[in-house]
């Protein structure tokens, strides 16, 4: 275990740890006392039907689903029983830096999209009671959950709503995705994952955060210079004072452990390769959500599963953020978008 | 000076060097002595009106073009004399691995496309007397030459065709540009510029092909699997049996002038930063070619320039390879767009 300050309550807001015990993971190895980090917002009522459920993407946490959520928006505490549950390896929840031996560090096993859902699934049964969830909403890696949800528990789930992520990960996101790996792992300072300080990886966490700045984001947003949507002025100010402080102040093993796991997102892997056969069994209610400007989850790719899905629409979200829409900087414009498909999928009976 | 076998006429084909004499470069610093390497198809006419010239792409050398080449094509040397200028730093013009004390690998000067425009003017001129282009034409980084011979020189150019480039980088094209850079100089064995080979180099050479991976194709390219297109059969062939050794070959400090070259093409260098102002200069009829797929120079940016433009059209090109398009590995499905739009653009009276 290290130390990382990053963290804490204190940036990711109140959050409850829940133990689902020694939980064994599908690739083999398992994490001992594996601990979920959730947060909550409104109640679950007497029937237990209120529920919704956001899983987190690639270094987020519960935190950035709070723009999400609000009286009087789709995702209304007032009306819903609203659990953020934090992906294993993302800093929160049991990972890395925050395990002790046997799988501290370098030692944490590979963990898979499956294996998060199951963890989850335990969550909600164990310490909630819950059988039915009224939507699984959730961006990027919370959409390959989201869909692993639909696809491994099709009876519990009755609405779902991926935003800019696929049930089956291409080869073209997996080889972006090693690009980011490499970037952190080419660091001497990140010494096989035995580091002490995420400071020594300063270098990789860098070149990791400025590959996204080309992926992440779209070539609209640095011609028209939307710099003001993150809050900055310039685009050296978003590169360097936004984008680089941001992902060096994370745990290197946090990202591998999740790059990992996003690399090998893929519903198919329930009904041997059979990819039409594992989205066929989806009995949710789904709006597909494709970001139109996402560079690595394109519309069209997202589309071409979307067509798989026996109860679905597609739903195509406007960012000139393109992936990074998710981060809600363009805030009414993209949320109002949000909402509007959210509320629609929320009212409808199924 | 260091031996680089992949810079050799087996690889690259015939071509001549000619000196341009002690070569003052626009950001101060000079090349001794420069060189450029040149290859020419079909012969000078006695007015010297059936010029073609084309300038090389990043990485890429006179024989990239050889596909674009031949009797009864848009670029046919029965009627034209076909010159094509690799750019300096490519490897076989004067080049950090290639060249001696004072500007020997790390100590090789920054180098503008400007710089090498002005170097190919000067060749031209005093080597074989030509006062006038029927036409200028280059993919990438070709097109960004052949913009700033466009407006440098507009009496001199009669037609320009760039494919698949800008006249004014973009600040994404920058920052993706810079992600090639970091690539290779955060290996330890760049040492600077100042290693013994390029072997020593590899795994930032590698890194380097794993990053053009992602950007130089489009997801639809991984989408459809069109390893056939490179002639290699799977994913991991096209990228560990193609692409990392065609980079791996290649020397780094070559790589690096090109890349900052790449960063800073911007015509209007010559008119206090007004875009408009510089393009407006140019007298070429023009047919700006982007590639649909292209994922860093794509068309929007292509078109909102050509709108910009005098006496221009735009002619955008479909591949599904995007960018690398340019290697014309679909064939004629690729080589029928661009002599189609080539032939009509050189039966156009100017």
């Amino acid at each position: 275990m290290i130390q990382n300050d990053y963290y804490t309550e204190e940036n990711h807001g109140t959050y409850e740890m829940h133990s689902i015990g020694d939980f064994e993971l599908e690739d083999g190895g398992m994490i001992p006392n594996c601990q979920l980090a959730y947060a909550t917002y409104g109640a679950l009522n007497d029937a237990k039907d209120n529920v919704i459920l956001i899983p987190t993407w690639f270094s987020g946490t519960n935190i950035a689903y709070d723009p999400y959520i609000g009286e009087e928006r789709a995702l209304d505490p007032e009306k819903y029983f609203i659990i953020i549950i934090n992906q294993i390896g993302n800093g929160l929840s049991s990972s890395p830096h925050n395990s002790p031996t046997p799988v501290d560090m370098a030692n944490f096993p590979n963990v898979r999209i499956s294996d998060d859902v199951r963890a989850q699934h335990q969550l909600l049964t164990e310490k909630f009671s819950i059988e039915e969830i009224a939507l699984v909403v959730g961006g990027s890696m919370g959409a390959q959950q989201t869909y692993e949800w639909a696809v491994r528990y099709p009876d519990m789930v009755k609405r779902a709503a991926p935003i800019a992520g696929t049930a089956k990960n291409t080869d073209h996101d997996f080889i972006f995705t090693s690009t980011l790996m490499e970037a952190i792992t080419s660091d001497p300072g990140w010494n096989g994952g035995n580091y002490q300080s995420c400071e020594e990886v300063a270098d990789g966490l860098k070149r990791h955060a400025n590959i996204w700045a080309v992926m992440g984001l779209s070539t609209e947003f640095y011609k028209q210079k939307k710099w003001d949507l993150f809050e900055v002025n310039s685009l050296d100010e978003f590169i360097n004072g936004f984008l680089q402080p941001l992902f060096q102040a994370m745990d290197p093993n946090a990202l591998l452990t999740m790059a990992w796991k996003w690399q090998r997102g893929d519903v198919s892997r329930m009904t041997n390769g059979n990819l039409e056969e594992a989205l066929g069994r989806i009995k949710a209610k789904m709006f597909v959500m494709p970001i139109d400007e996402d560079m690595f989850f394109p519309v069209r790719d997202c589309e071409a599963e979307q067509k798989l899905i026996p109860n679905s629409e597609l739903r195509v979200i406007h960012s000139i953020c393109g992936h990074f829409g998710l981060f809600g900087g363009e805030g009414a414009d993209y949320f109002n978008q949000i909402d509007r498909h959210l509320n629609e999928l929320l009212s409808t009976p199924v």
